[in-house]
């Protein structure tokens, strides 16, 4: 018997959950307030700065799992995605419908993924022609995301194979390119931007397009779109991913594509996924609801996101260092308002003569990732902000700190 | 909070699953008892065999996850495996010590994966040379798991291609040999057996080395192990396997690849299956235990399966229509008893003229996988033993019949 309501009463946890992260010698050190002389990681997109909404709805989320369900390998073979559970499917469609990011109208096929890394090779397997003699080229406009061209390398494929910058794309030839829209790693709305005259598949990544991140301005309807729960909510130790998809034969490949690659994804985590999507839905649809805009996890997850972008754009701003982007405001049809956006990444531009700002901040002890690793200038790093409270406050006081100091020498 | 006891009391389930399985038309058709015109699926090996074991231990293996617990990618950045969590490591650890199955001491790596489907790939991607300019040949001795041909061939890997049956090959190159033991599908037991003078690697699938299916003769030290827990207590839906790995190198790259596979593997399932292996742990250490043996899983299974072989060797020896392997007898260091094997899957070849056993039980309404699939003839099929009481009975029914029809006709 799986139960998604709250057991009650609680019974004390026997297990502890390590959320440790690695320090300059590989150890496990679980700071809670990092020290000055702390590494701080903020390379990965580890999403923690979520979890205390999450503590806030702990039980009303809990699920219950005994020893006899989930056994099975399939969930419902009517579907073309024949290990997807049913609930998790109807709770996707209803996620969207809430939020109005996405059409899942009845022409749509939703296909599960190991988190949407899983998906997007599925993608590039389904959108491949099997019957040419020459690998696909993949292409992305840069400053694209940094694991794109190793999860099209990685194998050798000869169906399909990196083909650089969608920008410089010239070639006469097929071709599939990835959009990541907000873009990871700068934030931007993307298009296809790809100009030549083979002909083109495109794959929507829509990992950041949530209301907490960017004004959600239309419901997209694209042949092949990707989301991801990690992004989502912040869950991504859940590895749940699913894919948005017109054609049934695209959508039956990426299935047997997943059969292949791991026969299928963890039905644990689907029910806990359909559980917690249908908390955040159901905190949208009560009637009457007395709920504070702090009860709702978008309106909750846009304060924060906003909260550490003002914060952040302040240092900088007094800072000679560094540069971020300006993001146009957009009306938001699902929060009716008009806002910027507030990406999940800065993308921070060194200035003043530094040339690597990776390394720049490394010397301040501070993880990021460097330009180069995206397909740009090491002027530039993406500097993850969705750490927990404590980095990011340690990680501001930081740069500004240098900037002090600098000003300081400069007089 | 995760929580690894029972819940108590009771909340009623407020989730169906649905075990559904294929049905001509593709739709569900949950079938309880079969009736004499249903369609029996014993193709995959859906492991349902098991499943009133875990009725009964149901409550004691309930895991509560709540809102809050596993939200982050990382698991223990101390460990090469940093997706995996360490009571996942311990738990298996402790399993493989219980059974005497395989080697886990302190020179081991283990790798967890999205099942062993995602580690096999995980292992080819580890042991391919990335500095030759050919894919290295994978080889298995026919009749070989019928889906490791297109799990090396999906992407048209330029690390490694297929290369036939072990037992043919022949060239001065190095390649990998894929060893199955017990093997899937015949039941043998087997060793590595190219004979060539290229360099080989071999990968130990050892999805059936478990009690229930085969006595346990050795503890394995080979280079490169694979175990699922699917296979080891039916917990097909949680996709968990592992990798226990000599070389620290090759645990690495393992791990790369599941990074770029799918960023990890489900934590909910990690948490899920450590829960298990420490009920069935504890039953087999508890001092002074009055439990009685279909307490005990490996007692319990191992039972299930010989009164499963018993029945169909019975039928089938009455029969003119089908033959059986005989296994030998071996003792067990497990159950401290000599006994046969009793293995996942039927072998069966059919005799009589029938030249397409496949095809033949498909007229019965019966789905099993041909020989061809596995490399051998179409003789030959593979019947799965893994089924609920009400197919697997049903089967019997079936192929009792058409003897007794066959027979009548003869006559």
């Amino acid at each position: 018997m799986v139960v998604l309501k709250a057991a009650s009463p609680p019974v004390p946890s026997v297990n502890k959950i390590n959320n440790g992260y690695p320090c300059s010698n590989g150890t496990i050190k679980p700071l809670i307030t990092p020290s000055p002389s702390s590494f701080i990681n903020l390379d990965q997109g580890d999403p923690e700065v979520f979890r205390s909404y999450w503590r806030k709805k702990s039980e009303e989320c809990t699920v219950v799992i005994n020893g006899e369900d989930l056994m099975s390998y399939l969930s419902d073979t009517s579907n073309v995605c024949w290990f997807m559970l049913p609930e998790l499917r109807e709770a996707i469609q209803r996620l969207h419908r809430v939020v109005g990011n996405a059409s899942v109208g009845m022409d749509k096929h939703i296909v599960v993924g190991t988190g949407s890394t899983q998906l997007f090779q599925a993608a590039l397997f389904a959108l491949s022609p099997l019957d040419s003699p020459n690998p696909i080229n993949v292409v992305a406009a840069s400053p694209y995301y940094s694991e794109y061209q190793e999860e099209v390398e990685i194998l050798r494929s000869g169906l399909y194979r990196w083909g650089g910058d969608a920008r410089e794309y010239d070639k006469n030839e097929a071709y599939i390119e990835v959009v990541t829209a907000p873009n990871n790693p700068c934030g931007s709305i993307r298009r296809a931007v790809a100009n030549c005259e083979g002909e083109g598949k495109v794959i929507h990544d829509f990992a950041y397009y949530w209301p907490q991140y960017t004004p959600i301005t239309q419901q997209y309807d694209h042949d092949l779109m990707l989301f991801t729960f990690s992004k989502c909510t912040g869950h991504a130790g859940s590895r749940i991913g699913w894919a948005i998809v017109k054609d049934i034969e695209v959508a039956r490949k990426m299935t047997r594509f997943i059969q292949m690659s791991s026969i299928g994804v963890s039905k644990e985590s689907q029910i806990r996924v359909a559980k917690i999507i249908g908390v955040i839905c159901d905190s949208y649809q009560k009637i009457g609801s007395s709920l504070d805009s702090d009860e709702l996890f978008f309106e909750y997850s846009n304060r924060k996101m906003r909260e550490r972008w003002e914060k952040l754009r302040a240092i900088v701003e007094k800072s000679n260092l560094f540069s971020l982007a300006k993001y146009p405001k957009a009306y938001c049809t699902f929060t009716n308002n008009t806002s910027e956006s507030y990406p999940a990444f800065a993308w921070m531009k060194c200035k003043g003569g530094i040339e690597d700002c990776e390394s720049f901040l490394r010397n301040l002890k501070v993880f990021v990732r460097g330009g180069k690793r995206f397909g740009v200038d090491q002027k530039y790093a993406r500097v993850s902000l969705l750490s927990r409270d404590e980095m990011f406050n340690e990680f501001l006081t930081r740069i500004s700190n240098i900037t002090s100091d600098r000003k300081y020498k400069l007089n």
